[in-house]
């Protein structure tokens, strides 16, 4: 895979960026790569661990003569960092992010972006329980969606040199806008992550089960759950206030059919139930068949 | 590791039959293995792979002169499977189960069981998404517990022998009694999974999203829910039907801490979900202290 781009910043060095480093040199996707981390901490590690070409002492450092600055902060904070590099952007520089939520990012980043600034918003499925600088490696985005949100009178070409990269760092590349970004991933990652926190909050708070139960019998479903809910919390935080309104409509949704089930429970109805599990059960074919997972009969064991 | 059981019938031969027939094997806990299963299909894939070392024509043949009997049908033909084989049971034999509900288990099965015949419900906590008699292997019980619900009365070398089965097959096994069974697994294993089927109905529902987007960007935490919404629907149908109490109960309890989170969604009230999402994370440490899941930062990824 050749060069795509001369300089790129990494702004934020959690799991994310992490693994875009390393994703990047697997393929010698950029000559150089400068990273900032907020935390001290972070950015001793970095340095520890070889991550980065150049870790700066600043957002404005790392960002200065880049070609492109790839915000990997919490959605809550892309904002300010938009604010802070702003006067150090290169003029035709393309700026990214890598937010799970689109519509609020776009509403906090781009009136900060100067004009001739190219901004082209972007969302990898990807992701593991784990999170901070020594979290990454580079085939987290190998066989893996990026959602790319181009903005009204981006340049096409800048739009396209970053779907090469993420093509580069093993992904595949889908455009689609805002608003439906947004909805699609309050449906597939969104509700299903606050849901996973809510059950194990549940469990947790049962005085009658005590916690040694409930975790040495894990393997029964909830194992799943507790994966899900070990995500980065100040991530997640963010993420449920900044796609407040498809969240709390699919949680609606979810709750509405939630209650027919239980009321099926109660009234004794075992064919509503089995008509509506021999459905579900056809979905997870269709995931199979997509390639988003394997058939192997390993539930929950890891490796 | 020594033979067990001289004669060993499996009633029912889907997945944890099935795999405790190869497990029984690999370590030669049991001399002869009878099966049954009540569709001819089942019968006929079980002598093609060869499952069991005698497949027989009813449940009564398979039981016949067997030391011991595992009913290993769903829970709702528990009661009617212990009538037919009762009549046939030697004296001494001992019956067990592995149904994932223990109360309305012991209720339905324990009335039919003759005198001198000694009655150790089990349930095993491992499974796959899989079901059916080509869905078993020998490892499944590999390091995962093995809940074993004596009776009042039950005559302790019978249970121990049910307890050293479970063992010689890979399991831990631990004692409990039947209510706190069906409370721990509501909130371990029947919830969530009402739960994932809900969601992963809710996602297909919705027209506004395409079920093939729902597919395609499964892999942002949705995935695991469908892997769990894909387990066999008759299995799971009896689960619920006959752990109502339970289940209904936790349910009411996730829906309360489900609508606390929502509430905190729209007043945005960053720090109450911040401190959940911290909270909760913690547990997914103990879990992997506990043994009953691995580290490895691959979420949702399988080999």
């Amino acid at each position: 895979m050749s060069q795509i781009y001369d300089r790129v910043a990494l702004i934020g060095l959690g799991l994310i960026a992490s693994s875009m480093y390393w994703a990047i040199k697997r393929s010698g996707l950029a000559g150089e790569v400068t990273g900032y981390a907020r935390s001290a901490e972070t950015r001793d590690t970095a340095r520890e661990i070889g991550l980065c070409d150049r870790v700066c002492e600043s957002a404005a450092e790392a960002a200065e003569g880049a070609d492109l600055v790839v915000l990997c902060v919490p959605v809550g904070v892309m904002g300010d960092v938009a604010a802070q590099i702003a006067p150090n952007l290169k003029p035709g520089a393309t700026v990214s992010d890598v937010g799970s939520v689109k519509a609020a990012v776009i509403e906090a980043v781009a009136p900060h972006l100067p004009e001739g600034v190219h901004f082209v918003p972007a969302h990898p499925l990807a992701g593991t329980e784990h999170s901070g600088p020594r979290a990454g490696f580079a085939e987290l985005f190998d066989n893996r969606f990026c959602l790319i949100v181009p903005q009204q009178g981006s340049d096409r070409a800048a739009v396209e040199r970053v779907e090469q990269l993420w093509q580069g760092m093993g992904s595949e590349t889908e455009e689609m806008d805002a608003d439906h970004h947004d909805l699609v991933l309050a449906v597939t990652s969104h509700a299903p992550h606050l849901i996973a926190y809510t059950m194990v909050g549940v469990a947790d708070d049962l005085r009658r089960v005590t916690d040694s139960e409930v975790i040495k019998f894990s393997a029964a479903g909830f194992r799943d759950f507790t994966r899900i809910a070990a995500s980065d919390p100040t991530m997640w935080r963010d993420v449920f206030l900044n796609n407040k309104n498809a969240t709390l409509e699919i949680l609606g949704r979810f709750t509405e059919e939630l209650f027919a089930l239980q009321r099926a429970i109660r009234t004794g109805d075992g064919e509503h139930l089995h008509e509506y599990f021999t459905h579900t059960r056809a979905i997870r074919r269709g995931i199979i068949e997509a390639g988003q997972d394997t058939d192997a009969p390993d539930f929950g064991r890891s490796k």
